[in-house]
């Protein structure tokens, strides 16, 4: 007991002065354990990132951020406030996408699958590398946005950019299906391709929600008995819903593209859960078990919301001997690459992300 | 022409209203390019992380970050007052480690290789997997702090928890011996070691600037044209001397245990370089050519202030083709790892660090 008292009493003094290792004191190290300290982080000017791209670099400094803290803080009240906001906001992304399927020149055919309403997008140019393979695509969304043909921008990038075929599920979503709609239409369509192709052949791809919801489905999938996919991209995960990331807290108001937690997502994310515990794994992939999934690809960025989500996520599968690599993009907010698309690094992203795809996907044969 | 017009309209419409991907809205999407919009991120209360190691949390809700900050505002302002400060804190740090030496039990052994203090540092229990691997130790404390028996706080944590012996580094610093001092003392030790050893059974390890410095070592032995080591492990290195990285602005005030870039840290980083651009390379290795490197692990923390050097550093790796993994660490402030040891976290790194070393080195037979 005295050894241990002792090692305990230096570790703790020992771990006092290893604070000098950084920073320069004259001061007496204090042994005495403190109560619990406020900490207050002062208002600061915040600077356009310095080493990103010159195109990044305009879009960010001209950024109004105060319209989107305007925008987040305004919660629906009901569902027919929901369902009117979500329609103001798919119909106007509904406009844009019918704009932009001629121009990026892809292919977009709506049919089901499984009963589920799903999008294969073909871009105008194909890789032979990818015949073989199926892209399924999860939209973000927060799980409320983007029905229908608003579905599928980032799957016309990623098809556009890569050269491949991608299927992109227009998964149901609330007020009308909250969990566990989304889950069992991705379910749905994934055991229908599995009579097709082999598992290995597949790949989940998806941002935000969409991310969220790759590994989600991928943990029912497992329940389920089902083989897994042969390969994951999850860009910016929502992988827990329930506020507890430490970045929501850091970069609180630095992130531009979503600001803050408060308001709009975190509503959302109640919407999403209905009933259920906003903690099952099928909801907050980050309480499963992710031990056995295939090689996972995160990407996130140094102003992300969701830096914590996704670093978590990395954290959690390193721990089950996944193979899973963390991307932190340099000065990015959540899933801004799927924004300012037109910059390098959202084309770096996708670019990795190809690469990826390549390396760890099994051919269909 | 025409239709690259149309293309740019488009993407740029339908960029921002992909911020609706996220993002409820019912304004109409604004098609005009703003001016630079001012960014002020406003006071906040900062919770303790609540995704942590009850150990660590404990630990960092009784920290006094007020402390901290008026640290890290002193700034020696002559070559005494530097000496001064410096050897104030190092006698410190050494009673301590006088300390804690009989209490790990590891015997310290200081001795010259090529002219070079050195310490090996031999844990009470060796993994017999290390026997043919030689770790040499970068210490980290800005290129200012930690000389003699003061350098030796990291490398003795990895060899106890590792079971492998440990070479650290006593490089020469400033005021006396700013750059390149350092460096051409990690290559006189490491051409040295190259005479009995494989440079695959050779690992550089170290945090901060001991991180920093092991990159623009093997940056420098590369332009020697001597063999690169076998694995890297730099723990949230102070790869970018230049006061360049976003989360030195996005996590100011946030970090607790270095808080802010201005004053000491900026202050150091002058010293250190002297009368050299501080953007070589063999200074700010992030602005040098790492490929042909070996597998390199980092290690950072959402609250490091230098989230971004790590990231960047792992970035600019992965486009060279290095194997390099990123690990974020949920909560930590910059190398807290060091100082927070009895935590989960903190032996996670180390395991990481174990088994990661384990995977890439090759034995020197």
């Amino acid at each position: 007991m005295h050894t241990t008292f002792k090692l305990k009493r230096l570790m703790t003094a020992f771990a006092l002065m290893v604070t000098a290792l950084m920073m320069i004191s004259t001061s007496a190290a204090q042994e005495q354990p403190k109560p619990q300290q406020k900490r207050i982080v002062s208002e600061r000017e915040l600077p356009t990132p310095l080493a990103i791209s010159d195109a990044l670099s305009t879009i960010i400094s001209s950024a109004d951020v105060k319209e989107v803290a305007i925008r987040q803080a305004q919660v629906p009240q009901s569902e027919a406030e929901w369902n009117q906001t979500i329609e103001a906001a798919d119909a106007q992304l509904i406009a844009l996408t019918k704009q932009f399927i001629p121009v990026l020149q892809v292919d977009v055919e709506a049919h089901q699958i499984a009963g589920v309403t799903v999008r294969t997008i073909t871009p105008p140019k194909l890789d032979p590398k990818f015949s073989n393979k199926v892209l399924l695509h999860l939209h973000p969304g927060g799980y409320v946005l983007n029905k229908g043909l608003a579905s599928i921008g980032e799957a016309m990038l990623i098809a556009t950019r890569i050269g491949a075929k991608v299927i992109s599920v227009d998964y149901r979503m609330p007020p009308a299906s909250p969990y566990p709609a989304a889950v069992t239409d991705v379910l749905s369509v994934y055991s229908a391709l599995l009579k097709q192709h082999q598992s290995e052949a597949i790949a989940l791809v998806g941002s935000s929600a969409g991310g969220g919801l790759a590994l989600a489905a991928t943990l029912k999938f497992k329940e389920e008995g089902l083989p897994l996919p042969g390969a994951i991209f999850a860009g910016s995960p929502w992988a827990d819903l329930t506020k507890t990331g430490d970045s929501l807290y850091t970069l609180k108001g630095v992130d531009r593209l979503l600001y803050t937690y408060d308001g709009l997502l975190e509503a959302s994310a109640k919407l999403y859960a209905g009933k259920h515990d906003i903690k099952t794994p099928f909801i907050s992939p980050l309480y499963g078990d992710f031990s056995g999934f295939p090689p996972v690809q995160l990407v996130t960025g140094s102003r992300d919301l969701f830096l914590s989500d996704t670093a978590r996520t990395h954290r959690k599968m390193k721990q089950a001997n996944v193979l899973a690599e963390l991307n932190v993009y340099e000065g990015l907010s959540h899933v801004e690459y799927l924004q300012a698309m037109n910059t390098p690094e959202s084309m770096q992203i996708h670019k990795e992300l190809g690469e990826f795809l390549l390396q760890h996907l099994q051919s269909s044969d």
